[in-house]
């Protein structure tokens, strides 16, 4: 494994409904295959136009709106399932980093889908094979503040099953596998800002190509033990 | 935010109770001030002597042993909190990368304390201020695959707490607090290999100095809503 190195893309403006993104990132940075270009959520939701206009006080509708389930409710936090699946604070709904005060941003209707669009035109425009992450900052159970996780995936594996393999005393590993695209989400929010207008990073070093759907990493619902 | 580079740690052999684990990083790498040495807890627990010899059948006893309270249990699954307050399958025992077959691995006692000597000795040996993490993989509720968390720190912030800043339109951030050693955990991990005796990564370019404890990521009783 060679070393990993993470840049921040700087310089975006301030996105529109209907901004090439690929065309921005490929002026700002010179991609190379097996790149992974990871891209925050409301960057995507903002250029498709995921947006709505309302005050603070019917923020709760709009949660409710894009909610399939609540999982659990304690005063102003909601927890629920959105229709992706993913089970997270405010069904994905946020204020923060939204186009202008009195706005809310909601999550991209099929972020596996965004991930594609944005892998082929940046395949467009510059040749390069490369991997796209989308992502959001998510709250865990047990567990204080967020982390950056992947909602939506294309051209990379998200899951890496260790299964079978054997480690270097030869114990064979039973149930081993890995959130990669969560990690690497992660990983990419270390230098993404939420304060300085950074919704973009590319993640260079891996090999992980592949054909995941960020679908892969939410529990089935037979396997959730919790909610 | 300056470029992020991880590198792992190569060469090292397999690690006995009392090995003098920081003077081998040094001898593998050239650490600058600001560097986050990020470390598998197995390593942590080698050298720390965290290891029984048992067979497998007796594996649930050692857990139950390892255990403040069993959260889930499923078949084989045991999801338990352990005396450190993390909630996590086994109560962190495993068998996988054990020094020798019929071996486990048990989580060192006190992990931010394992951070904090690794840390000094490190200072030691090398004149530079850094800050160390110590990793493991855990499992999440809601979604597949584990992804490396921090249960040891030091030297480090573990939250950064953004609450109250603006983002670029001047909306006050309300409860933004991001998990970042879990994220710099899980970072590493992407270079370090279960298969391949890598427990060792250097993750350079952080601005994360401070003095949190793993501790203070795990979610405090009366706030968790799921166990």
């Amino acid at each position: 494994m060679s070393d990993l190195t993470i840049r921040p893309l700087r310089g975006l403006p301030e996105l529109r409904e209907g901004d090439d993104l690929a065309q921005m990132i490929r002026e700002r940075a010179e991609l190379v295959g097996g790149d992974v270009v990871v891209v925050a959520q409301k960057a995507i939701s903002k250029i498709e136009g995921r947006i709505v206009r309302l005050d603070e006080s019917a923020k709760m509708d709009v949660i409710l709106g894009e909610a399939k389930r609540v999982v659990r409710r304690r005063g102003s936090l909601v927890i629920a399932e959105t229709r992706h699946g993913f089970i997270c604070a405010s069904a994905g709904v946020d204020a923060s980093n939204a186009p202008e005060p009195g706005t809310l941003v909601l999550l991209p209707v099929d972020p596996d889908a965004s991930a594609s669009r944005l892998r082929e035109r940046l395949g467009e425009l510059t040749g390069r094979e490369v991997g796209v992450i989308v992502t959001d900052s998510f709250g865990r159970a047990w567990r204080q503040g967020t982390t950056d996780v992947a909602i939506g995936a294309a051209g990379i594996q998200v899951l890496r099953d260790l299964k079978g393999q054997h480690d270097p005393n030869g114990y064979e590993l039973k149930s081993t596998v890995i959130a990669i695209a969560d990690e690497i989400a992660g990983a990419a929010q270390l230098v993404m800002g939420k304060l300085d207008r950074t919704p973009v990073a590319v993640v260079r070093g891996l090999d992980v190509a592949g054909d995941g759907s960020a679908r892969d990493l939410v529990m089935p619902a037979e396997r959730n033990l919790f909610s």
